[in-house]
């Protein structure tokens, strides 16, 4: 595994997002030895295992089997998930059989506007990865208190010590890909 | 408080949803005291807080608003609520300011083909109404375990021990609103 | 109920425990319609249904079930409550059909000297409470974060921002307890 | 790593204790490059960080470091991990800087007479275990439903399909030892 694959999951959908911001912050500091690629669409419909499985979904498929890891970057919504990127992962676990995310390695990001940071989204994110049978880095953890202050208007990190943080994250995140190898 | 306006809020969008059964169930046996009234509709699109808020979400907030309780019954997607309906929640709870769900009092069913009936989801769901300010029954629970023998193939409760369970359930819920008047 | 009797659970055994001292801050503020008792002794065996009850389980027991409100303050232990807490709430859960818990109101302070502010053990303890049959308070929330430079070494609070959210916490168990009454 | 030495750890203290019999069945039934040993003493104090360590808590932190992994085999008190099983633990991690858990595998069964299988005690274990830095295995999960009929008296497994259950898993928790080394 020369290069490690990672497929950047997650940010809100408002312009400004500050955890989409976080991805692209590291699509920028990415080093040599890292791919880095964002998935954009979260436009799918509400899951139904009665549809045919939509074309972005199927995309979104690929790009997950593809990847040696993913970076979930997540705002907290209602003290958990938000629905569309449940709603997202849900589509992907499925088929029966199917299940994309099928031991992938992982990590976690997750900012609030307060000081719990997302913590109680990223909780129920690791419940949710035992059932998908990802394996997720435990330390370090990646969160961003008081994100008000942090990213400009357009979602861009300006925090120097927050930056600071996120090559030894991904770096500790293809090192975590590549010891599960 | 002479009647009690639950409204349900919940099932999977299959053909033969069984939490849909559930609470299909619970309005076919909901005594004089309570209105019951079921929302159907879930095809909001992912929550972004820069889109106009669509007409749909608008009704379901004032649907929710005018309940006196509320009652969610959900199957278990990846071992947490399933997307579209934290989604739904998601929309619901705003614009920040309006919350509809504040103060509300609640009850949740769940099930699954498995031994563990959607607890999980239950747990993650119960988190969720912290933040919502939703009060939620603690007992009695209201989990369906091996769900697929106690349905019909068109999602109609068949298993009389079940259904035995509905109506003191749904009194119990009525009981918990009218307490916390 | 003119007045409400408050049973304060919790502290770490520490000499300046900063949960403690939010216990203590609580009692000396406590209006003239709350009876405010801390409960001291944790000095229980691990708990064993072989064993005769231990007297002082006997007396936590009782304390418990002559109070109106229950206000737990507890740390974070590993991202959970800390265990020798959980023995004590096992022990007064106990014998089978003698829970003391049942049908309590009750609040949640934490504190950590992190961000997160141990809401990782309040979420978990709000899951005991289900089974305990406890209602506990959503809103407001009572976290501390930073605690290290807002108790001094004696673990008195001496954080003037904190202490002002500790009256209106008191009141809002107060009405709480009164509104399921 | 020619064998992999498994730390059991658990079982609650009655007399005739089904967690405990899991335990004792995994080491009956572990192979010859596993080697099964069995933590016994939970009879430490209330976690105090100004007491001095006991000699007990010592020598279980002794095991913890000299094992490969770690199996867990834990009832459900009150929707949680049994109080007395997280004192030990949080005496374990500690003195801070001294975590005996830092970077093991490790696995989780549970029981419980209900249907769902002591799973909320494991989530709870899972979210601990990220402070503690264990890598616990995602698949095969070990529940035990109605665990009632399936122990006896002396709470000896006599159950054929969970027997049948026990040595995949301890092979699996080898492997996933061996795929982390």
């Amino acid at each position: 595994m020369d290069k490690v694959r990672i497929l950047g999951i997650g940010g809100s959908l408002r312009r400004g997002s500050f955890s989409k911001g976080l991805l692209l912050e590291a699509k920028k500091l990415a080093p040599e030895n890292i791919d880095f690629e964002i998935w954009e669409d979260y436009n799918f419909p509400p899951y139904n295992p009665d549809i045919e499985i939509p074309q972005n979904v199927k995309e979104f498929k690929d790009k997950i089997k593809n990847a040696d890891a993913l970076l979930f970057s997540i705002p907290e919504y209602n003290y958990s998930v938000p629905g569309f990127i449940k709603n997202a992962i849900d589509w992907a676990s499925r088929p029966y059989g199917d299940n994309s995310f099928e031991d992938k390695a992982a990590a976690i990001m997750s900012e609030s506007t307060g000081t719990t940071a997302g913590s109680k989204a990223q909780y129920h994110l690791r419940q949710i990865f035992v059932f998908l049978n990802i394996h997720v880095l435990n330390k370090p953890e990646f969160m961003v208190p008081n994100a008000s202050g942090k990213f400009d208007k357009e979602g861009n990190l300006t925090d120097e010590e927050t930056k600071a943080k996120i090559l030894p994250f991904l770096n500790a995140l293809a090192e975590w890909a590549k010891r599960l190898k």
